[in-house]
């Protein structure tokens, strides 16, 4: 009988639990597991410690049908995995003897002594069935009971565990797991919108269909629309979404939306410039780089971008750029005028179709009660048109810096195009 | 009384436990915990759903002295976490008058409306210990109770929730779970040397004294030496850290270590042209303007920085730095010849002490057999002396783009600490 499976993944290791790396073990589980159509309800991470293991174990085969639980498998004193499982479903450790072949295959090859803690690693429950590691020497294993959830243990190093879940667990698991229920993601980008305005725009929609799951995530100031769409074939997952992600849209508004799912505003902005056969060049002055730098981290830009320039000082937004002086005297470096010259200037010196300029104060110090930190002005010179658009951002000396150059990328995808909408 | 304090996060989000993106909040915690001499037991993650919030709180607060949430105090219909944790402690739900006003300052700050849903941000347990939030609008709240754990919720974006740990949480945690048991980490960062190879010359001192926890990790093809001291004090525990940071320091050699703790290869060289009072100008290719990002990212960098330059054609490398044509038809853009004259050139014209020039093939096309993807060269221009150096980076084109980057920056910083070290 096919039906909705649920997961945990508990991760055991004191390193994770101080902090030395976020749990990318459970992070890739889940995916993978989402993909098989099997739900993962819980992630739990526990020391290397026998009773919180142990404990952490009980809890999840309680509450899921399915426990992943990687790590505790080595050759040390802490790997305790197999024998605290072991116990768990009342089963003897035995010898497997294709498992301690291969640890003694692997060691030969190393030209390596075997120690007696190594042997161990080729332990597993009996009546298991045992996961062979071809990519270091900890033998995992699978334990099906009738009275408590299935359970897998795989060794916690990502080289060994990603390679024996895509050989060995995911066909289990497609076997014994099987299920009607095919998932895809469909992530959708916006700009210029806060969560709390998209949210009231879209919040009936929330749990309005079954199979669809919304969610909004903030990322660096702007504001993903993420559907999780479920079905049971691929065509089914891809219509469902497709109608939904209409409605979205409708409600949000198309010009905020810069794209989807790998989309990203660089990429957008270089599709569109090179659907027009057009080029940029980019001044800035407090982003230091970051658009240029983003623009030409887009595989084929190099036929879009003509030289950009990085004018930190006013010498040098006069001497590279020809901003005039009574312009940077007269209303400073941090103006709208500035803005439109250096943008004019740049689009000049290098014959670009357009010109785009960032100047603002990043901080942490350098603000005044008229222009405070997070102010900015873009501006964007294009044939025989100049626009500027002011931003005040709160942030971080860097954060103001990624979210000037979100800013500025999306000037220049909105005026392409509207460009493009009326050459049509 | 002073003893050793328990702790679990529970990070709530139904998109970590689809994979979406590790749980970094969890991290973080773990580790600003561990400094302030509490032991991180457990990590928990569940979706946003009441039931599976509600039991792994219970869980939680049954196994130990401080639970943190995290998560689950936005806006939308889906932040339910203020509720769930009332509830849990029976307590009403109360608007606190002064995060009120914190939101609608914030609103009106930005132009922006506020929402229904943005007030009910402000809502806090009552006899609860309101954190207020300066960096976004959900409010966090601290529940001490007779019976239960101390509870600890705090938002789940890191732009907000890290700030509000360093100026509230820790302070709360010091002084309401006082500790003898004081920790400290100490990152050394090293570039130019594989894990093996430290690895190799440090292996007797893993686990060589009690008190100090010594690890390896490796990030962005550069590898980090943590070293986690304990003891009973700050004193002591910085003298054990400062005697073994000797050892590694003495086996890995001073020259390939730039930095610690928060120190990075761009504050490196700025704090390093800042102290010599020298400048600089930057001449990027394929990195696209990632090194002079990188160094106008540091406060205070504008004194040391000259104008930079993004010449990713070979026509701006000619019209703008000055590149005779013929080194470019001889020898090739990505060459050691091209890498010189553009560190010259961009130095002439900036009128900078130093210039500082990146060329490479960052792919994913445009490899050749002679000059394959990630071949990068980089050049140095001071007075009266041109170094090049060639590297290959293996990865994908940013990653290419990243390492390169980084080797450009320790490029500076070696010349540098060479000419302070013969000044002396």
């Amino acid at each position: 009988m096919k039906k909705d499976y649920t997961a945990e993944v508990i991760s055991t290791g004191t390193e994770i639990l101080q902090g030395f790396y976020p749990d990318t073990n459970a992070q890739f589980l889940s995916v993978e597991l989402e993909k098989l159509g099997i739900t993962t309800h819980y992630h739990t991470a526990v020391r290397d410690d026998v009773d919180s293991t142990q404990r952490a174990i009980e809890i999840a085969i309680a509450r899921v049908d399915i426990v992943i639980i990687t790590g505790g498998l080595g050759p040390t004193v802490d790997d305790l995995n197999r024998e605290i499982v072991a116990r768990i479903y009342k089963r003897e450790l035995i010898q497997d003897l294709h498992a301690q072949q291969l640890v003694a295959e692997r060691f030969k090859k190393r030209s390596l002594d075997i120690t007696r803690r190594n042997i161990c690693q080729s332990l597993v429950p009996e009546r298991s069935i045992p996961m062979y590691n071809h990519w270091g020497t900890a033998t995992g294993f699978i334990i099906e009971d009738d009275e408590k959830a299935t359970i897998i243990a795989l060794p916690g190093p990502p080289r060994e565990m990603k390679p024996m879940f895509a050989q060995a667990i995911a066909p289990y698991l497609r076997e014994h797991f099987p299920t009607d229920r095919q998932s895809r993601i469909l992530t959708i980008h916006t700009i210029n919108r806060s969560e709390s305005d998209i949210n009231s725009k879209i919040a009936d929609l929330f749990g309005s269909e079954e199979d669809v799951i919304l969610a909004l995530l903030v990322k660096e100031g702007r504001v993903d629309v993420r559907l999780t769409g479920y079905g049971s074939n691929e065509s089914e997952v891809t219509a469902r979404l497709e109608a939904f992600s209409k409605k979205i849209i409708d409600r949000v508004g198309g010009e905020d939306i810069y794209g989807f799912d790998e989309e990203t505003l660089e990429s957008a902005v270089v599709k569109l410039l090179r659907a027009q056969k057009m080029t940029i060049s980019v001044a800035e002055s407090c982003t230091g780089g970051l658009v240029s730098s983003r623009l030409i981290g887009i595989p084929g830009a190099s036929k879009t971008i003509e030289e950009c320039f990085i004018t930190y000082s006013n010498a040098s937004k006069q001497t590279v750029l020809g901003v005039r002086e009574e312009a940077l005297e007269q209303f400073g470096a941090v103006s709208e005028e500035t803005a439109g010259e250096m943008a004019q200037g740049v689009r000049w010196i290098s014959g670009a179709d357009i010109g785009l300029s960032i100047t603002g104060i990043a901080g942490p110090t350098g603000g005044t009660p008229e222009k405070p930190v997070g102010l900015v002005y873009l501006g964007l010179a294009t044939e025989g048109k100049t626009l500027t658009l002011k931003r005040h951002f709160l942030g971080t000396r860097s954060e103001i810096c990624l979210f000037a150059s979100h800013h500025a990328l999306d000037f220049v995808r909105r005026e392409l195009q509207f460009k493009m909408k009326n050459s049509k």
